[in-house]
């Protein structure tokens, strides 16, 4: 067999078998496929898509390229969920809690942001001492004693897939359907999961920009996992302005705990009642989805939820002092406010911007070598759908850049919201349901 | 600049300007740009092509990213002549002394055979002590005192185009027109000719298997030459069945000294006369093609053309002795016919598997290392359009192998012949005319 043939196959439209799937993926992790043949195969992919069957053998035999997690030992149904990535997104601080309150097992490796996205680990290392290095016995125990963990990937799960992302991000091949999904499968799936549930992005603020597109990636990607034996769903969630209100690493965790006590915005409450009824169902611990959503607010009200995201934190060497007491986090030097200068309703808040700018006012990395300013981001006041009037505030900015910096930052913000004479009304934040 | 975003713009759809090529192309050959990206690169550009711009633009830069010849001081107006590869082609021999004893100047750089397909400077090194290192000033002093010289190409001429060929044949995008066009333009600009007769050889023993193809490939080219700035034509040649009736080193050259002499097969004459005749008119040394070809006629009957092939070959330190004498040439051990089995006419013959069964009997390469047998080839008895008898030969293989060997080559050969009961016309070598 030669890789060249191959490439020529894919480059035809012709489907590859998995014995051919494998020459590539085992030749390229070992160093005998050279990158530039990755590279032209990617592109011939990209153009010429892949089918069901050879998706599913390509993210099976990414995920077994390296080492997989056995969770198998570990007590209760083992739930999984994974978001495409969006700004604001702190949906895993307040539905992995509320789940496990409800009894499932939540063993979760998570990942940094990088542009205008943020990462679970950046969010959790604002809370000081908190440790995302948990691997091998520490946390299989504390799976076992708390029922959940949240840690970093290590280093030796789904090597193909760390070889070829980075490849893919040099040579123009990220935006792949098939290459996309089986990046994100195979991770999950290394991770040793029971069932999954996906939260697929949509909008500007997403790398989606378009439903069936969207749709397309979340239903392959269920059916690769059911495919591999994992009970796999996934929502389509909008992504088309910021999720909740709060954007940067501290004010998000602020956010999660108010979130966990029961004072959480509407949109990420509502994702994550339906995502978390869908994981409880997954899971065989409520009849129906009905059920399961009033299982979680049930645990929102009683503050088992939030009890649990503290036994996290202190398993954690996180310190709980600032959990219970969210106004030790430390506060960016300038807040500044950013006013409408019209009166109206809010049409649109461009995601992708308030994300990019939430990065340059400290709250992100441009690289992965960037130091993150935990206290830096933005808070929103106003939201899609919300009535304004002219010389109200839109958001703040919270930075400890300095003041000329700020001001140039807060134009971009200003212009990123739309504001209409019309009234607006709010955007429902899932929009399919794909089980 | 980045080169991954110049890869998304192709991979979109979008031409890139000149300035962007020429950051690929520089970057490609200082080695700042990597061979993952040239191949993704070159995938993209297979997929979505490039206008005329680009590849003008391309072919330019590529002509730039080395040494070019200047042969602006040397006698008389310099024609050069490229064939995409055939089988028996040994056009160059012939038609390269016709015009210079019809007066234009040929400084003529050839390659070798590769595969099923034959190179002219393997031809001419079945001459005993023919040189095909012939440069510098030995080079233009020969091109001054005789009017041609045939060499090998030097390493320092088009850089990337050898650094991007050796990729694409090993990434699957070969078959790209645009990227053809601007790898044989470069290397005929490098060489520093005035005009420049294309031969788009269109057939199963040709590159191009399609005529739409075959005429977009010969039309861009000329575009190409043109837009730089050279007189550029295109012939498209039939290669459904091998020119001439020699097929292998030494045969092909006795039967290039039988043309010069007047004897040569139709296909190659007239291919000879109609291709030499616009090279004449590109390089005005006739009012029209008309007179071209009889001045063409006239320089076979009255011997100056076989006088300057001998003169050539003297140049180049070949023994003439086997250019007056060809019987001197060595013949191959074994010479085994292949029978026709059925009466009719020849309807077919498979010019790739005659070429490939050349080489297989040893008068051709499978890969660049392996070592030419000049003797072997075959010899056709027989062309399209003739009437046969059960029993007649079809044709003879020539080779040195062992008799097992060449039996189980003879299987295929035979194979590659189709006969017919009904009348079969002639076909026509010279399909079309693209000036």
């Amino acid at each position: 067999m030669r890789m060249v043939d191959l490439i020529i196959k894919k480059r035809q439209g012709e489907a590859l078998s998995r014995r051919e799937i494998a020459f590539w993926i085992d030749g390229y992790v070992k160093g005998i496929i050279p990158d530039y043949q990755t590279s032209a195969m990617a592109m011939a992919i990209l153009f010429r898509g892949m089918n069901e069957e050879e998706v599913i053998n390509l993210t099976d035999l990414m995920e077994h390229s390296g080492e997989t997690l056995d969770l198998s030992n570990l007590k209760g149904v083992k739930v999984d969920k994974h978001s495409t990535g969006g700004v604001g997104d702190k949906t895993s601080l307040v539905l992995g809690p509320m789940v496990v309150a409800c009894g499932a097992t939540l063993a979760k490796l998570s990942g940094r942001g990088l542009g205008h996205t943020g990462g679970t680990l950046d969010k959790l290392e604002s809370i000081p001492g908190f440790n995302i290095a948990i691997s091998g016995e520490r946390f299989t125990d504390q799976v076992n004693d708390i029922g959940i963990v949240i840690a970093g990937q290590t280093q030796s799960l789904v090597p193909a897939d760390k070889k070829m992302y980075a490849l893919r991000d040099v040579t123009g091949t990220v935006e792949s359907i098939p290459l996309i999904a089986a990046s994100v499968m195979s991770k999950k799936l290394a991770a040793g999961t029971d069932a999954i549930l996906l939260d697929v992005t949509l909008g500007n603020g997403a790398f989606m920009k378009d439903i069936d597109q969207a749709r397309t990636l979340a239903k392959l990607m269920v059916k690769i996992g059911n495919g591999l034996n994992r009970d796999t769903r996934a929502v389509l969630s909008n992504m088309n302005e910021p999720l909740g209100m709060a954007v940067g690493n501290a004010l998000e965790v602020k956010e999660a705990i108010a979130a966990l006590r029961g004072e959480g915005p509407e949109d990420l409450m509502e994702l994550c009642y339906t995502g978390g009824a869908v994981m409880l169902e997954q899971a065989k611990l409520c009849k129906d989805q009905a059920e399961g959503r009033k299982m979680l607010e049930q645990c929102i009200k009683d503050g088992s939820a939030f009890n649990k995201f503290v036994e996290m934190v202190k398993a954690q060497d996180g310190d709980i002092e600032y959990i219970l007491h969210p106004e030790k986090f430390q506060v960016a030097k300038n807040i500044v406010p950013i006013y409408a200068k019209q009166s109206g309703y809010v049409k649109n808040i461009d995601a992708l911007e308030i994300g990019l700018s939430s990065m340059r006012l400290g709250g992100g990395r441009e690289t992965l070598n960037d130091v993150i300013d935990m206290s830096a981001g933005i808070m929103l006041n106003k939201k899609v759908g919300d009535k304004i009037a002219s010389g109200e505030v839109l958001c703040y900015l919270h930075s400890n850049k300095d003041v000329d910096v700020i001001n140039k930052i807060s134009k971009d913000v200003a212009k990123s919201f739309e504001i209409t004479k019309d009234f607006v009304e709010k955007p429902r934040v899932i929009l399919e349901i794909i089980q």
